[in-house]
């Protein structure tokens, strides 16, 4: 039987017929006050399309794989950690994270910050960084400074 | 050389270091008023997004095609066909056209009307309707007001 076309309809950024999930499904990685939605996961897609959002102060782990994100701010102002820079963003903003790439979000602004992230559908897992590591990018002073931001 | 993580910020739906395109590159199906921006298309992922967007009173060429659409309305609101039915847009609606579906976006409503589209990278071509095919689809009355909105 042919798929039917579909609408889903937004509210206040919730989709309907899309669930709100946890933003991981273990707690081994570190984040805070952040959702996930799947608002596109077709079996033709070689992409998912999902939502992330984190409430004020909240933050998403601070990660690498070799998969490439492509974001696009969709809600509220907030900043990242992109490799080894402190970066400003907005809503409509777009990013591309490289394989192996450092990054994180945190809203800092005292308001949601929510994104887009497209990712292929086969992807590796996220790596956590060493405390060597971890203590290599916080040799810059604005790494150092972002990631106490609302930790 | 390890690819440089970018930040490509937006300006009232226009982005740095993105093109503002043609709908199509050829003229040999009907549009009217309707820009294209290649937001993502990155060598290692399975999919491409861009930005479509209409001018009031503008619309996208009436088609199908093999490949699947994932859209999301960035901005303002319209109307679209998707099968036979019509159906109103707004910000952040999403909308999943499946294989083989007529569809086609107009906006109605004396502003612009933006959205988002995630394809596969490698993808068919889109065919247009045989005048047999366009009368099927304009038997059902809400089907022909859509077809004659703004032409």
């Amino acid at each position: 039987m042919a798929e039917s076309p579909c609408l889903r309809a937004s509210h206040d950024f919730r989709w309907d017929q899309v669930d709100l999930r946890p933003y991981k499904e273990d707690d081994a990685a570190p984040f805070k006050a952040i959702a996930r939605q799947e608002l596109f996961a077709h079996p033709s897609l070689g992409c998912e399309l999902r939502y992330f959002e984190m409430a004020a102060g909240g933050y998403s782990t601070l990660e690498r794989h070799e998969h490439v994100h492509a974001v696009m701010i969709l809600r509220g102002h907030g900043r990242c950690l992109l490799g080894s820079e402190v970066r400003d963003v907005k809503p409509f903003d777009l990013l591309t994270i490289p394989s192996w790439t450092w990054h994180q979000f945190r809203a800092t602004r005292g308001e949601p910050l929510g994104f887009l992230c497209m990712v292929n559908a086969e992807r590796d897992r996220p790596q956590l960084p060493t405390e060597a590591e971890r203590a290599a990018l916080a040799a810059s002073p604005a790494v150092a400074a972002f990631l106490k931001e609302g930790a």
